[in-house]
C-alpha cells in the first residue's frame, strides 16, 4: 500500500464498515479494514452457528426499515430487491455496494483486532497502534493515523438471573444463538422477552411447536413494517413535518394506529409507557399468531423448575425450552478502558462517536446508537464527519462542551425513554441525522430548497426522509439524489410487480362511484405515491 | 336398537354429521351415522396422510370462521379456545359437543357405505336400502326412513389441464394432499390457485422454501381474519345490518377495506371482478409474505417443461415442485345419479339439499354449500328442518316450485358470481340461513324483537349475526341464546386475556387528551364491544 496518504483502521467489515472505507477512500484517505471473518456483512453474514463477539441474526430474519429507508444514501438498492428484505439480500446489496465502490481491496479477511492503544507518537501525531493477527498466524502490529471502531453492538448476549433458572432442564439458550425452529418442532417453549428478537422468535418458533408463552415484564407497542395500503410503514412515519409536531402528538397517533391495527390491551400486550417511550417493537405476524393461540403472551417470569416456569400472575407452565431475547451487554473489548468505558451499557461518546478526552480526534465509534429506523445511513453520515475532522476541515469542541453534550443527551434520554439496559443508544433517527449533518454541512436548508426546487422541497418535507435527502448539496453531494428521492417509492414497490395486469383490466365497481377519499388525499400528502403512477385504491 | 323410532342414516361423522345425529336424537328420531374412519371430526379429523374421497386439512391449518360465528347455534364454543381454532381445536369442540349431546353411541365407526337406494318399500313409505361395510367385513344393507348424506365436498381433488404438465420432472401434488412443509425446504415452488388452500399453502411453505411462486389466473380479493382493532372480521362483516344494505355499496366497502389492508393492485392480486363476485380469499400472512419476497404473485401457467413453468407474460421460472390448488370435484358417489347428480359442480338440490324429483321428502343432501361464513351452523339449520319435514310437521312444496326455484338460484348465482366451477355452491350466509330459518319457523322477527327486546334486537340488527340468533324463539329455541349473543365477544377475547393489566396499569398519553373517537363510535356501532368491558384503545 501506498504510505502517502493517511491511513486509517477501520475495525469490522459489516453495514458501518463499508460505510467507513467507502468514505475513506472518497476522502483522500488510506482505510484497511480487519475483518475476523472470510466474507463481509457482519451481523449481516449469516451463517448456521454463531459465536460470541459476533453479530448473528437468524434463518428466516428479515430487516425492519424498508429497502429506500436503510440504503446508504448515494446508492439505492436494485429495483427487484423486496421492499423488506430477508438477510441474504441485505448481504447482496452490501457485495454490490463493495463492488461499486471498490472497496474489497482494502478489507484484510480473517483478521482479527486484539488490541488497539494510542502509539508512542499519539501526543504528536494522534496515530494509533493496531495489534491483529491473521488466520493461524502471529500477532502483528500497525501504526494508523486514525481508527474507526465498526464493530456492532449486538454481540455479547445479556441474559438477566432468574430464580431456578439452574435447576431447569431443559434446554435454554440466548436469541444470539437461534437460528431455525427446527429444535422446536413439538416442544412447549417460552421466549423471555418483547423485543424484535423476542418477538420474532416466538412468531417463528410458532410454526412449528407445541405451544410458545411469550414472557414480557413491561409489554410493548408493537408496530408492523406495512402501513396502510401496503406501503412500508417506516417511510410514512419517518417524515420531517411528522417529527416537526409535538412528541405528544405524534405518540399519541403512533398508540392510535397501533390499536388501530389490534388492540393492545386485548392483546395483553399493552404497556405502561408511551409509544414513543421506548423502543418500539416491530413485528407483523404477532397479533394473527395470538389470535389463533400459536403464542400466547404472559407476564414477567417469577421463577423456574426443573421442567416448569411459574409467571408473576401465579400461573404454571411445563416448558422444554427456554429462549432469552433479552438483549445484549454493549462492550469495546479492544480498546482500553482508560479511552473509553461502557457502564451499563451507558457510552461517553460525544454525539455516539468521540471519546471527549482524547487529545487527537482521530478515535471514532462507528454505528453504536439505538435510532428508530435503520443504521446504516446513519454510520455512513458519522464517517463522513469523521473524514472531515480527520482532514482538518471540521473541528471538535473543547472538552467541556462535549462532556456537557454528552450529559445533555443522556438526561434527555432519561426525560424521554424508560429506564433500562435498552435504551442507553436510543435517537431519533431524523433528528440525529440532521444534527450530524449540520456538522458536515449537508442538512437539507428547507427554506432554500423551497425556493430552488418545490416539488423536491415537498416530498423533503412530507415524504419518506431517505438518507438521499442528504446528498442535494455540500460536500459528497450526488447527482443521483433528487431523482433518487422522487422515485423512491417506485423502486420499493417494483418488486411486486410480478402480475401486471393488462391496462383495461381493472372493472372495480367502485371505480364509478364518486367518493371523497380520504386515502387518496393522505398518500398524497405523505407523497408515497412516487410519480403517483402506481397508487389507486 | 328400538325399531320403534324411525330410523335415519347419517352418512359422515363430520361437523354436518354430528348436527343431524344432534337433531334426529332431539326430535325423536333414531339416527344410525355411519363414519368410515375411527374418529369423528370429518375433515377436521388431521392425518399425516390423505385419501381420496376424504376430506383433509394440512398441520398448520386454522379455521377462517371466528370461533362464535362457526359455533353450532345452542353449543358455545369453550371460552378457553383461541378466537380463530387450529384444526385440534376445531376437533375438540366437535367433541365436546358429541360428548354433551350423547352422540357417539350413534356413530357407527370404521364402516364405510357403499350405496344408498330407495327400497322396495320407497314408493309406500319412502324408505332407503342402505348397503354398508364394516372394517374388514362383509357388505351389508340395512333400511331406513331416511337418509342424510353428511359427506361433504372437499373430497375429489380437481387438477386442470396444462401444457407440457406430463413432461414435468418435479414433484406434483394437489392441496388435498398437502400436509406440512417439510418436503419442501430449499426448493423452488410453484402454487397454482388463489383460493384459501393456495394461499396457505403458499405462505406455509414460504416460510422453508428458497422461492414460491402464486399463480393466479384472476387474482382475488384477500380478506384478513382480523379486523381493525384486533376483532374478527366475520363477526364485523357478517351483520343484517350490512346486509340490508344495496350489495354494490357492501360491495364497493369491502372493496376500500381491503385496498386499505394492502393495495391489490400494488400487490399483483387485483382481479377483475368485484370482492363480491367470487368467493373471497381468507389470508392474513399473505400480503406480508408478498411484501419480503417470500411468495411472488405470478399471472396463469402458459406452459410446463421438464424444470421450469412458463407463465402467460412470457416470464419463465424453473421449479422444484407444483402444488395444485384449484378445488375440487362434487361428487355423491354413493347415491344412483338418477336420484341427484352433479354436473360441472352444479348440483339441482331445492335449497340445496332436496332432490326435487324424489316421491319422498325422505332423503337430504347437507352441508353441500359454499357460504360466505361457517358451513356448521348451516348444516344444523338444515337439519332442523329435515327432521321437521319427516316428521310431516313441514311441508315441501311440489316439484314444479322445487324446480323453479332451483333454476331461479341458479340464475341468481350466475348473475351475481363469475362463472366458475367454484362458484356453484354460493350463498350468503345470512341470507341463506335466514331463508332456511323462514321454513324452521326460527327466524328472528326483528320488529317483535325491537319491542320485547330493545338491547338483544340491537346486537341481533347490527351485531355480528351469531348462529345463536336463531335459538331466540321457535322449535328448538333455546335459553342460553340470549347470553350467548351478548356476551359473544368476551368469550371470543377471553383466550388471550393472558397477561392482565392491573386497573391502574394503563397510562397511555393519549388518554388525558380529549378527541372525537370514531374507532369508539364503530365498534359501539358494530356493537362488537362485548358487554363493553372489554374494548378501549
Amino acid at each position: 500500500m501506498s504510505g502517502t496518504r493517511p491511513r486509517i483502521a477501520v475495525i469490522g467489515a459489516g453495514g458501518s464498515g463499508l460505510a467507513a472505507i467507502k468514505q475513506c477512500i472518497e476522502d483522500g484517505l488510506e482505510p484497511v479494514c480487519f475483518e475476523r471473518e472470510s466474507d463481509l456483512g457482519g451481523l449481516w453474514n449469516f451463517s448456521d452457528s454463531s459465536q460470541l463477539g459476533k453479530g448473528s441474526v437468524y434463518k428466516n430474519c428479515v430487516i425492519n426499515t424498508s429497502k429506500e429507508m436503510m440504503a446508504f444514501s448515494d446508492f439505492p438498492p436494485p429495483e427487484s430487491f423486496p421492499m423488506f428484505m430477508p438477510h441474504r439480500y441485505v448481504l447482496k446489496y452490501f457485495k454490490m455496494y463493495a463492488e461499486k465502490f471498490g472497496l474489497f481491496k482494502n478489507i484484510w479477511f480473517d483478521t482479527s483486532v486484539l488490541h488497539v492503544a494510542p502509539s508512542d507518537k499519539y501526543a504528536v501525531d494522534g496515530s494509533w497502534d493496531v495489534t491483529y493477527r491473521r488466520k493461524h498466524g502471529e500477532a502483528e502490529t500497525a501504526r494508523f493515523a486514525g481508527v474507526l471502531v465498526c464493530t456492532g453492538h449486538h454481540t455479547f448476549p445479556h441474559t438477566p438471573s432468574f430464580t431456578g433458572l439452574d435447576q431447569f432442564r431443559g434446554t435454554s439458550l440466548h436469541s444470539h444463538g437461534y437460528k431455525d425452529n427446527k429444535q422446536f418442532a413439538g416442544k412447549r417453549v417460552l421466549v423471555v422477552g418483547i423485543g424484535n428478537s423476542a418477538v420474532d422468535i416466538a412468531v417463528d418458533v410458532s410454526h412449528v411447536a407445541d405451544e410458545v408463552f411469550l414472557s414480557t415484564r413491561r409489554g410493548a407497542w408493537v408496530i408492523s413494517r406495512m402501513g396502510f395500503w401496503g406501503l412500508p410503514a417506516d417511510a410514512m412515519a419517518n417524515n420531517r413535518f411528522l417529527f416537526s409536531l409535538p412528541q405528544s402528538v405524534l405518540q399519541w397517533s403512533v398508540e392510535k394506529m397501533a390499536n388501530f391495527r389490534f388492540n393492545h390491551e386485548q392483546y395483553g400486550l399493552k404497556p405502561a409507557h408511551g409509544a414513543l417511550q421506548a423502543h418500539p417493537t416491530i413485528n407483523d405476524e404477532l397479533p394473527y399468531r395470538i389470535m389463533t393461540g400459536a403464542v400466547r403472551v404472559k407476564p414477567n417470569v417469577y421463577h423456574f423448575t426443573e421442567r416448569t416456569v411459574r409467571f408473576q400472575d401465579g400461573t404454571e407452565e411445563e416448558i422444554d425450552a427456554i429462549i432469552f431475547a433479552t438483549g445484549y451487554d454493549y462492550k469495546i473489548g479492544i480498546i482500553d478502558e482508560s479511552i473509553t468505558r461502557i457502564e451499563k451499557n451507558k457510552t461517553s461518546l460525544y454525539k455516539y462517536m468521540y471519546p471527549p478526552n482524547l487529545a487527537h480526534p482521530t478515535l471514532a465509534v462507528i454505528g453504536l446508537v439505538q435510532p428508530i429506523g435503520a443504521v446504516m445511513p446513519i454510520s455512513e453520515m458519522q464517517c463522513r464527519w469523521f473524514t472531515q475532522v480527520i482532514n482538518g476541515s471540521r473541528k471538535l469542541p473543547d472538552r467541556q462542551t462535549m462532556t456537557r453534550d454528552i450529559e445533555g443527551k443522556r438526561e434527555a434520554m432519561a426525560a424521554t425513554y424508560i429506564s433500562s439496559q435498552r435504551h442507553t443508544l436510543q435517537c431519533f433517527w431524523i433528528q440525529y441525522m440532521d444534527e450530524l449533518a449540520a456538522e458536515v454541512g449537508v442538512r437539507p436548508n428547507m427554506a432554500t430548497l423551497f425556493r430552488e426546487d418545490p416539488a423536491l422541497a415537498l416530498r423533503c418535507m412530507f415524504g419518506p426522509c431517505l438518507p438521499a435527502q442528504y446528498r442535494i448539496k455540500g460536500p459528497g453531494s450526488w447527482p443521483g439524489a433528487r431523482d433518487a428521492i422522487i422515485t423512491s417509492m417506485d423502486r420499493a414497490m417494483a418488486p411486486m410487480k410480478t402480475r401486471i395486469l393488462p391496462k383495461n383490466f381493472c372493472s372495480d365497481v367502485s371505480a364509478d362511484k364518486p367518493v371523497i377519499s380520504i386515502p387518496k388525499y393522505l398518500r398524497s400528502y405523505f407523497l408515497l405515491a412516487g410519480r403517483g403512477e402506481n397508487i389507486h385504491d
